[in-house]
């Protein structure tokens, strides 16, 4: 069956304690968002709920009449605490039979391990008969497919990469099939260095003008401001060329505080940049304590123009790893711009790179002085010809101190290559 | 007015197009419902919508009906997009006005900055007369708390840090003076190297034995298993030493694969460990790219106890920085028993400290071999005395391949050291 229809409209109910008492971070329903978005399908509620069966029952039934489609996650682990199949098979009204398929994978892996599948996991091959059930290779927890008054309702296990495969084998394929969806156009310009509101006053006409199928939105985000325009019509080549145009008014508006026009991770926005050049770059981190590294290294075939990184996190390393002088340290202190300086300069000779950025501050909550206050930070990037410093004053909390000076470090080197 | 209740329960309401885009991973809620349950109040929902006014309206009433305390995060920003809080003005029934104390703020925030407040950031300072003004130090969106037939609502701005302000500013006081709630009590012990169903088959008669109001729960996180006890009462004393009764069992009978007894990030459980032995640790890191010496650095005050890494993510930095032989890394590849065992030697020869972790492996999706499949990884942990390797073979993304890769790297240093 192939359903046509303006606007399909999607919940995610996820389920599990752990993420009402704020034990796990919910990362499962944005990535489960952009991959239904990206084929037209809106999202607009996301429900989590407890291990409870009455709160399943009463998702299921809310969400159910107000979606064509309801994804859920979680719950169908092997242990007591995990109730949603049994809730499904009560809602949906069925039997558990067994699946033959995930019976056999399920024994093939405890065998692969030496180990003894015991009754409960032999259990996770039992699947409700009104189910069509989706194989799921990464682990022994089944999806199920449940069809009802021509809505869609999709159980999967909660564990991230097993969610993902089940997606993307079987989820996202049936529903392509199952709805004709208008294409929704995403572009996204990343800023830096000026404030929302006067983004936005510059942007007054801009926006008056917008037709009204047409959004803009802003999103702050760790030292960046990004600019999201989104349109939606019939087929996505048409749709994202009327777009387009849009897009290009708001880059001109913007041109001179434009970073990138995508929305990618700073990393990979340096980092397509530096390929282009054919130029690499290494890190001297203090403060951010090897955070800029994972952010370049988690980007796949970075290695092609990041050579690694000098975490000094002691002044000890500082001096013996990267040749900062016991008096430079002593005169300035170790959040200081002679002090990054001195990083920068024996990173390069340490590292042989072509760029460097480095790094020092105070990123709290304790350290900081009347003179250094807690979130100081000393950035220095460049070339062995030229480097440049700069000084900010961040009034975030540890975690956010550390993500924007990294931002800040990595999009100063960009300006100064470009 | 305080109210006494058996249980109070919490809605929490997350608004903004980017939550439901995917764009946006939703961190707040997870901060808030630890904050809540640490005071005994239970987060029975968790509701993300859309900057759609119908969608508000919709949750406000529905969520209203069925909690105690509706939170809402979102949609107070100076732009266009932004439109909860006429939303809410409109809900509620009241007239938007000018508070003072806000708009001096606002005021001040512009001028500090030598930038003008425009119209749109004045408006920053209207609220709906009808509620109680929470005043925002970290921003200039105000938060705002209603009541309605003895319900609490609260808005926010989304921004973290200055939700997390307001929280422990205004409402979690005022919260804790509203409600008398039970003691909610949690205990975590942190196991690793046994999977779910058959730590699950070794405490059946444990949890059978359980009474009713203690509850058990399992939670697999990146390499390490977590059980969760938790039971509520009428005070925190006497709940918590009901529940350290049946969280000594649960320890003795899982003591074998037990990593440590609260619910810490494995860095600081490492690390509560080396000051205690009064020992240093430092790292050198290869496919981790950083990402241990990050976590280990997020941990305010590991200076006490870690000097640095060396990131070698390109193999000239292993051999010039960490004197990993040529001959080495053309014999065995970068991902090497060999290999690890050099980067060791020559990290601890560098960084100088007790202990080193060090790791290289093949994190995806491009870089296997036959021989060398991607998610192979080598480990070795120890000192110059004793160093010990061992070899994983993972099957999740990049990303996870590289958390489990640092919980497992930590995690065995760890044992070496017990």
């Amino acid at each position: 069956m192939t359903i046509q229809a303006d606007k399909v409209v999607a919940t995610i109910i996820t389920i599990g304690d752990e993420l009402l008492i704020g034990q796990t971070i919910d990362t499962n329903s944005a990535w489960m968002a952009q991959q239904l978005n990206a084929m037209g399908i809106w999202v607009h509620r996301r429900v989590a709920i407890g291990d409870v069966r009455e709160a399943i029952l009463d998702a299921l039934e809310k969400e159910g009449a107000v979606s064509d489609i309801v994804l859920i996650t979680g719950g169908l682990g092997p242990t007591a605490d995990d109730i949603t199949k049994p809730v499904l098979c009560e809602y949906f009204g069925g039997t558990l039979v067994r699946d033959e398929i995930t019976y056999r994978q399920v024994m093939e892996f405890f065998e692969s391990r030496g180990l003894p599948a015991l009754k409960r996991n032999e259990d996770q091959a039992l699947v409700p008969d009104v189910a069509s059930v989706l194989h799921n290779t990464r682990g022994t927890a089944p999806g199920m497919w449940f069809e009802r008054d021509g809505k869609i309702y999709v159980s999967m296990p909660g564990v991230p990469h097993e969610m993902k495969g089940l997606m993307i084998d079987h989820v996202l394929p049936r529903l392509q099939e199952y709805f004709q969806t208008p294409a929704v156009v995403h572009q996204t310009l990343l800023t830096s260095g000026m404030g929302e509101s006067f983004v936005a006053e510059r942007l007054t006409n801009f926006e008056s003008a917008l037709p009204s199928h047409i959004k803009l939105a802003y999103l702050p985000s760790y030292g960046l401001l990004k600019l999201r325009l989104t349109s939606s019509g019939p087929d996505k080549l048409s749709t994202a060329a009327a777009l387009s145009i849009y897009f290009h008014q708001i880059k001109e508006i913007l041109a001179d505080i434009t970073v990138y026009d995508q929305d990618l991770p700073m990393g990979e926005v340096l980092g397509t940049l530096l390929k282009e050049k054919g130029k690499t770059v290494a890190t001297a981190e203090s403060c951010t304590g090897g955070f800029i590294a994972h952010n370049i290294t988690l980007i796949p075939g970075s290695s092609a123009w990041y050579k690694g990184s000098i975490v000094s996190y002691a002044n000890e390393i500082k001096n013996s790893l990267l040749g900062v002088k016991q008096e430079t340290l002593q005169a300035n202190g170790a959040v200081s711009e002679a002090v990054v300086r001195e990083m920068a300069h024996g990173a390069l000779a340490q590292l042989k790179t072509d760029y460097i950025i480095a790094v020092s501050g105070i990123m709290g909550p304790d350290g900081g002085t009347p003179e250094k206050p807690v979130g100081t930070v000393w950035i220095a990037v460049g070339s062995a010809k030229e480097l440049v410093t700069m000084k900010y004053h961040l009034r975030y909390d540890r975690l956010s101190n550390i993500q924007i000076t990294a931002t800040y470090a990595m999009n100063e080197l960009r300006k100064l290559i470009v």
